[in-house]
């Protein structure tokens, strides 16, 4: 498998698939900045998607949900920041529906080949007219180099607009990769976790687009965390223009180059989750099981005491193994477990076996001070392993959701 | 089953039980302040106890759990302070049996009369050098009106001491009951969850007190939380000094009144939690099962999103739908679910059924700017409810944790 990442490329995002139009402009669900998206394919394409497990699901999510169900082929994507439209009962249904006709009215398509996601407030009645006033405008900017504005569009307290592409060698096909993705609180690893779009050229039936979903997001999306918070609205939508079709016997090939398109997409998200300072990979290895490894790797990510000191650059491993002691994992013997804390190819024991390791604050204090730690656990119990990545938790993180809605 | 709350009583902490001796000294564990406690009972005195449930436990955790099983009446409880004496291999295991010896020479009593607990720095070496040298000032020090210096000496980040007494009547008995406390942070709802000193005058044999501790900890400590963390060093001890046999048919009544003392324990520990500004208890009712209850608001007590804007006073009800979504609850319905925000007998409704109901934003800021608040959930579902007390996020939690060790 061989993937390029063309530096033109990436600056094409969504674009870098042909067949593929973007815009994203301001209408009016936030007070100034770009806060409606819409990813258009002229000539349709399959579409696939995973969606929150929160049990609390937005309207937008449960009509995809449902359209997927009874459709493979789709013409546009429409995304509003700034309103979740999520327990708005019968009005946010209606909504969605009148935001669905409205657009597919004005490209002249079919209300069913239209899909839609929101991201914002919960709970907050959709005003939609300044939707409809800004559709014209919304249409008439479509374009093939327009992904940021999208990827601008769908922001919310992220700092920077996340988008990517790639080219890769599958079957013999030169195909090609564009996503944009947003999300930086309410991240925890159970399901898409955000919102995520991504396109290709390389065609394959939708079952296998699924398939090829689900396994690439177990291994980057719901591998990731910033805060323990599930969404309402997390949604992944796959979508292949089919320009090049693929042999199905491809499809392994097909999901080991999104497997690390979404691996990237993921890691962009934890580098810009509400106030990191730092991008965590908590490395777990020799657990008993898999789902040890998952478990432990989970667990230690997710722990405030573990990212709080990481915010401090304290190489406080205790807490560490507190939170090793706090995870499900069946087999855990603390007599056997060993913690590094590394930075690039630096790395300071500081737990061996269970017992502390006299190291060099200062040494350690330095490889904490980078910006990609790691946090690397030997549980000697097993072969399993498991990577997580995360943030630390900062000043930040509380200012930002201490006055999020006002 | 009457309490009698007396003034007097409360300043006496621990002392208001008979038989009762205590103090709190500093050695040098800590830099500065005290940082070692003894409980004294000249006669003796029956003890049970819980603890942590991390499955990396403290070596005096292990200690005391041993002596439990095998012994029912004790002498002396040791608490130091500044390191936690975990993650010490045979070090720790010896120090424990170090320091119960030496204190039991002192003392002129058995090694297997005294019980040992440590809170602090997890994985640190213990110097036990300053122990040896304060033991004499320790016992020197002991007496029945310095019950405040010994809940002074097991403080880490806790910015008060916590002590409590009360008389209650037991079956024609006024018995006693004297109680210190400590914790802040790395407090979350799976046992003890801290370290909790009991005494009392009333007797029962050693299994009833230990079921009387566990049902009275399952209704207290074991649905409280600051932050999600379980201690390795969690335990509280209950000891009886026999002085007013009961008889067995009164267990339950013991175990009322205990609770109810084991409940303003634990609210004392959300009130003084690290950094938190707010006392929040969150209560779901018509629950379809009492696990449900217990999942939707320990769910809730446990987001960083909900914590957060509870500091920011912010009635973003959003994120308690969110997290009630998120929780392990088997039957959760949105559109039955009803939210309000309380604050003494003040209360605005912010969701009804699922949706979204106009309310007063300026109330609902005043109602939030209390230092008690509570969020009110109505599932709809069923007939179970539960309570769970927790503390709001601030930036201080943060502050607090991002340098502990340094």
């Amino acid at each position: 498998m061989q993937i390029t990442e063309e530096k033109g490329l990436v600056q094409k995002g969504l674009c870098a698939v042909e067949g593929v139009e973007t815009n994203g402009i301001h209408t009016g669900f936030k007070a100034q900045d770009k806060d409606l998206a819409l990813i258009y394919f002229p000539d349709g394409a399959t579409v696939t998607g995973v969606f929150t497990r929160n049990k609390v699901k937005a309207h937008s999510v449960l009509y995809d949900m449902k359209m997927l169900k009874n459709f493979t082929d789709f013409k546009a994507i429409l995304v509003n920041s700034g309103n979740a439209n999520a327990c708005n009962g019968l009005n946010g249904e209606e909504d969605v529906q009148s935001m669905t006709s409205a657009l597919a009215k004005k490209l002249n398509i079919e209300s069913h080949e239209v899909l839609v996601s929101s991201t914002g407030v919960i709970g907050e009645p959709m005003n939609l007219k300044p939707f409809y006033t800004g559709l014209d405008s919304l249409i008439g900017g479509l374009g093939t180099d327009t992904s940021t504005s999208a990827a601008e569009a769908i922001m919310t307290t992220d700092t920077v607009p996340k988008e990517l592409s790639l080219e890769a060698e599958i079957g013999g096909h030169t195909v090609h990769f564009g996503a944009m993705i947003k999300g930086a609180g309410m991240i925890h690893p159970n399901m898409g976790t955000m919102l995520g779009y991504i396109v290709t050229d390389a065609g394959l039936p939708q079952a296998d687009l699924n398939a090829a979903l689900k396994s690439a997001a177990d291994d980057s999306f719901n591998v990731m965390t910033v805060d323990g918070d599930t969404s309402t609205n997390d949604t992944v939508l796959l979508a292949s223009t089919n320009k090049l079709m693929l042999d199905e016997s491809h499809a392994a090939e097909f999901t080991s180059v999104l497997t690390a398109l979404c691996q990237k997409l993921a890691q962009m998200i934890a580098r810009d989750a509400e106030g990191a300072t730092k991008f965590v990979t908590v490395n777990v290895i020799n657990a008993y099981s898999k789902s040890d490894a998952v478990s432990v790797a989970k667990t230690v990510a997710t722990s405030s005491l573990v990212k709080t000191a990481v915010y401090g650059q304290d190489a406080n491993w205790g807490r560490v193994i507190m939170a090793i002691g706090n995870s499900d994992a069946n087999y855990l013997n603390p007599a056997t477990i060993t913690i590094k804390f590394t930075s690039g190819n630096d790395e300071v024991l500081v737990c061996h076996e269970g017992l502390a390791v006299p190291f060099d604050e200062a040494r350690a204090h330095e490889i904490l001070s980078a910006q990609d730690i790691g946090i690397f656990i030997d549980l000697n119990a097993g072969e399993s392993s498991a990577q997580v990545w995360t943030c630390d938790m900062s000043l930040d993180y509380v200012k930002i959701n201490a006055d999020y809605r006002s």
